[in-house]
Formats: C-alpha cells, structure tokens, sequence
C-alpha cells in the first residue's frame, strides 16, 4: 500500500461547498507517483512506460476544505480518508506500453515483484 | 442524446504532449450541463437536487490540443470524439436528492419524461 | 482585437458560489489561442515561439456560473464581460523566443504587422 | 515569512514539459492559507472576510515535475523556489470585507498585528 498526503486546495471546492468531484482523480493521479517512480526512476517523465486505460471512482461521502486528505493506494484501487472516513473510493486501470515495439505489454517481472509488495485486497 | 463542443484549453495538455485524463472528467462534467438546468432550470445551482454517485471512464485513444472535441451524452453515459474517433468514454451516475426528506429518492416522473427522450443505448 | 467566449463550468465555481479567481488566468490563456495560431499556424505547440513573462489581474466584480463570459483580447490584456460588465481585467506579457539563437528576441516584423490590426488601447 | 511547500502534480504539466503557468496562481492561493486561517480561525470559509483584488505573477523560469518545491509569501508577495531557484514570483491584493456594512474597510487592528509579524521586504 502506498500512502499520500493531500492538503485540500480552495479552488477545488465549487459552489456546493465541497471539493469538486473532478478534483479526485488528479489527486489519485497524484498518490500513483511512487508507482510512476519505481518505472522511471530517474522521472524522465516521457519515458514513462504506462497508459491510463479506465478510472473508476466511487463518490461515498462529501470531502471538504480544511483538513487534510489520507490516500492509500493499493495495486488495484485508491482510497481517500479524512477524519476516519473513506470519502472515495477508486480505481486506475494502467497498461505497460512497450516503446521498442509500440505495443502495450505485460509488465516486466521486475516490476512485479516491486509491485507485488503493495498488493492488498481491493478497496 | 446531448452534444457539447468542447475546445482543448493548452492548460489541459500535460508532458506527455496531449489532454491530460484528468480534465476529461470535467469536460463529462460540462457536459451534463442540459440536465442540470432540467432538474433546475433558474440555475440557482444550490438547489440541484442531483448528487453524483460515481463516474467510469475508459481512455479509448489520446486527445490532442488544437481540434475541437463533440461529447455526445446519453443518460448513462459520454463519449468524447475528435476527428470522427471516439477518444473517451465515460459513466456518471447521479443521484436524485430529495431536499425536504434529506434522502436519495426516485426521480420524480415529470424528469423521468424529459430524460427519456434522450435515452438511447448506452456508449 | 480578438474575442473569444467562454462557458464558465461547474467546477470552476469555488465555496463562496463564484468563480475562483485561479480560473481566469486559464481563461485568458484559452483566449490567446489566436495570438498562438497566429505565430505557429499548424499547431505543433512544441514550435510556439512564444514565452510568458508576466500576468496581472484584476478581479473587479463576481462572476458566476450559468452565463457565458466574452473574452475581448487586446495586444496588451484581457477583459471578461459578463452581463455588460467587465468583472474581470489581465496583462499577459509574451516574449518572443527565438529557437535558432535560443535567446528572446524582437518579435519578427511580420508578426508585428498582423498584431498590430488588433491594438487597442489597454484595457 | 510563511512557508509553504507544494509537490507539482503530474497534470499541472503541458505540452512543453514543465509547470503550465496557470497552475502558478492556485499554488500562491494554497500558500495564502495560513493567512485565512488567522482571518478565520475555525475555517467556516464562507465567512472568511478577504475579498481578493489583484494578482501579478513574473515568470522567472522554467518550473518542472518530479521536485517539490517551497513557496515564501511575504504580506505582499509570493516566490516559487525549487532546486534554489526562484521560478516565480507574484503579488496577490487581499482586501478586508466587513460583512456587517457590506464594503471593504481598513484591516482591523487585531490582525495587522499577527500579519506584521510576516512582513519582510517585497521580493
């Protein structure tokens, strides 16, 4: 599992009141850095060899400014936590695109077993 | 169905030289504008008795900045195309708010009339 | 002068229920596209020989969501109008750079001709 | 001083590669928060009475992914550091709202005591 840190931004409310729904999947994005490392580590970032190909995010309850958001990320999904609650819940589906062919493919072995290390049960 | 036309904003490009996928949930997001105004049609936007439950999107090919972009919305669901190539393709599901019970509700059938007629099957 | 119109989306609003101020820089950026079409005709933005220097903005009234903005871009700034009032004023300053030399350089004479259809005095 | 340090998020990127410079203005607005924390200390930010009127930014250089990098505000002012580099640097004018009269009035004097504990000389 990773873990990330967000401190909620006041343009990413909206007139509701609470953070704005369009907000969550950058900040997912975001807590997928340490698996954007692990591919690239030197953060060559055009080098990266990963394609989005699907989110999914489950809005579970209202999120808002002031205090600061806990996401843990797991292999297959994200979670963000304010005050002991999960708010939303979801999921990024990412494929191993192979620069020398042009051609997604499976992931290496060696990122695997880094990858393997953070596996728990879905969100 | 709806249409909205959408300009690529350069802002919403990222390093990788195309249309960040995180922008393309606000797009969806711009998107429903239609049925926002059906269920309020002063946009006194406080009132808008719609709470969004969750959201899908699949990342079908890469947007590029320079070309407009038609989204096509089905009650179930949005399509972004760009030169006659559907590029994205997303969900939301949105809840109908009732304000005097403080509760989630069936959509009252005065909306359910206006939504049908744009029903076709889902993208 | 070049004018350009804007829906103001959604998410753009922030928890005071307008507008957050953050969003008008990317505002008057989407209202520069023609300036950018004008120094990089095909679009390939890599080649755009223009660099921001500087922006200023005033933020004179609120602008809400749920009406169009027109953007009325002058060489030397931006004006947001909304209902006939101009709720908000910038200054972009863009600095021709030259990829040969790789240093700025004095914008090429045909630019400043086709530019100069567009002066106005400073809003 | 206050302090403030910001990790760039992969879509704040564009096409060319770095920071895209409309992200800069929601980065000087998170490190404003300490100051709508003294404003408004229980953070009900509907009630927050700082109305803002102005920003300027300068582009010094070139802001990229991949480090984090610290934000200075001064009263007057903010600057972007990364890699001990100042990248930008701007200006935002908040102006005191007195909800009671409903019109900006002078900063009271409680709080130009806590502020002038920040002020350093302009950047």
């Amino acid at each position: 599992m990773f873990t990330t840190t967000i401190t909620p931004r006041f343009y990413e409310t909206d007139a509701f009141g609470h953070i704005n729904n369009t907000v969550i999947t950058g900040w997912f994005e975001t807590a997928r850095e340490p698996i954007f490392r692990m591919f690239n580590p030197d953060m060559q970032i055009k080098n990266l060899p990963l394609i989005l190909a699907r989110i999914e995010v489950d809005f579970v309850g209202q999120i808002y400014y002031g205090q600061d958001i806990t996401i843990q990320s797991f292999i297959v999904g994200h979670e963000a936590w304010q005050n002991n609650q999960c708010l939303a819940r979801g999921k990024a589906v990412q494929v191993y695109f192979d620069f020398a062919t042009q051609h997604s493919s499976r992931i290496p072995e060696q990122y695997r077993e880094q990858l393997a290390q953070h596996i728990m049960s879905s969100p």
